[in-house]
């Protein structure tokens, strides 16, 4: 097979296997080509992603080595992507009751989704995450692309406790913004004891919801490696009860009234930069 | 820049925007190349793609022509992804009281759900499709798996009215396995008047919620091109009330007390081989 029939297939191998060890030999027996020729073809591929601004190939050397392919997303694109993504929530028409913004438009397109997990692996992919954990519903999509460039596991804790799934572990807490009692489920066998963990969700004001995810996840051993929320929005009567979180988008000055919002960046960057 | 690199950068983008027509001007812009030299990698892709079993570049001629990704996966891979899969949900303890069936597990891996949206893909590619539907929870990562194949956004019904999302329209229907009317409701500005719509879902068992979401799209004057569900399953009090649908897997012989189960493959092979 000829470089540039190889080149295609293996990018397309790659990109779909992100974080994974890949060895050598696996594109020598799958190309029937020698493992030099190989080489040459994963140099192309790491300089030519890095061009892209999608990332690059580790190299792993040694008998169990291999190339793993890295999510990295271009700073420059990822400032262009999250300043276009603040100027189209930066309308007052999108202020819900209560302080929240209408997102759904925005969450529903897969091509955005995707863009936002890429930022999110890009800050998350070198702390060995094991699972992405999300709360129904809005999450959900947001937590999947995450997951998919982490090449990982989501699991899903619920509101209303459903019979259908088996037993459960169930904790209460605090809506930070309601100062109601809610709960929220996670089906036993969905996580396994120990786990490394990534939060993600779409919205956070005081923090209630997150923090009860920690506390859900520590009925399971869990560490919380990273929490990814994809705006933060202020709350005037609450203190932030959830504090190590990565944010793309800071909504301020929600004025419900007077129909005024005020979008910016979240902390990704300035934590990106440290 | 050299064709080998061009082929990953074109790889890449080509692949991330199925079914959009790209003008080769595109790609001589962004690559600083001859048109012919485009054409000929083009030619190339299509060839490598239909090899790798991940569908092919259908080419539109004229002033405003250009290529478009079709993807369309290999027959033979579907059938052994289908076969595997079913034999994964053969497991009697996977059975869940109600005749339902634990699949969260499988529904959790980024890499499965890909592969499930890439094969209703295939099968609803020729539809001219402006959206995918599903309703809250379980139905989400599917939804998103297929819109990403087909390049359209993701509308989400809820079977509880929040509050916080404007105006919506409502609906009532039976749920045909429980016999309980149910409400589900879509947000107004959601969905516009007159899509065409493909409903995705994670399990059907007499079609209530497909019903429900079949009522709910005639409020929008929608067209309802294609139903795609990973699972039905027999229900054994009540006749089915929706036919036109798109199966992966089917579940028959679920035997609670003896712990007895039977998957095998749905409809969706006897359907694509007309």
């Amino acid at each position: 097979m000829k470089r540039s029939d190889r080149l295609i297939g293996m990018t397309n191998y790659i990109l779909e296997h992100p974080l994974e060890l890949i060895s050598l030999p696996f594109f020598t027996e799958r190309y029937q080509v020698a493992k030099s020729s190989i080489s040459e073809d994963l140099t192309i591929m790491d300089r030519m992603f890095q061009h892209e601004g999608i990332g690059y190939l580790e190299s792993i050397s040694g008998a169990a080595g291999g190339i793993r392919y890295i999510p990295k997303y271009d700073q420059e694109k990822s400032v262009a992507f999250v300043d276009t993504l603040a100027k189209r929530l930066n309308d007052p028409s999108r202020i819900l009751p209560g302080g929240y913004l209408f997102m759904s438009d925005i969450l529903g397109e897969p091509e955005t989704v995707r863009e936002i997990g890429r930022l999110f692996a890009t800050a998350f992919a070198p702390l060995n995450i094991d699972v992405v954990l999300t709360v129904a519903t809005k999450g959900i999509p947001l937590a999947y692309a995450v997951a998919t460039f982490l090449n990982v596991p989501v699991v899903i804790a619920r509101r209303d406790p459903k019979i259908t799934e088996g037993s459960t572990v169930s904790i209460n807490y605090v809506s930070g913004s309601s100062r109601k009692i809610q709960s929220m489920v996670l089906t036993r066998r969905s996580l396994e004891q120990g786990s490394t963990v990534c939060i993600i969700d779409d919205f956070m004001k005081a923090g209630g919801t997150i923090d009860g995810m920690k506390s859900l996840l520590k009925e399971f051993d869990a560490t919380v490696a990273a929490i990814g929320v994809l705006a933060e929005a202020e709350d005037e009567e609450d203190e932030r009860i959830v504090t190590d979180y990565t944010s793309l988008i800071q909504i301020s000055a929600v004025d419900e009234k007077n129909k005024q919002i005020e979008v910016v960046k979240g902390n990704y960057f300035s934590q990106s930069e440290q």
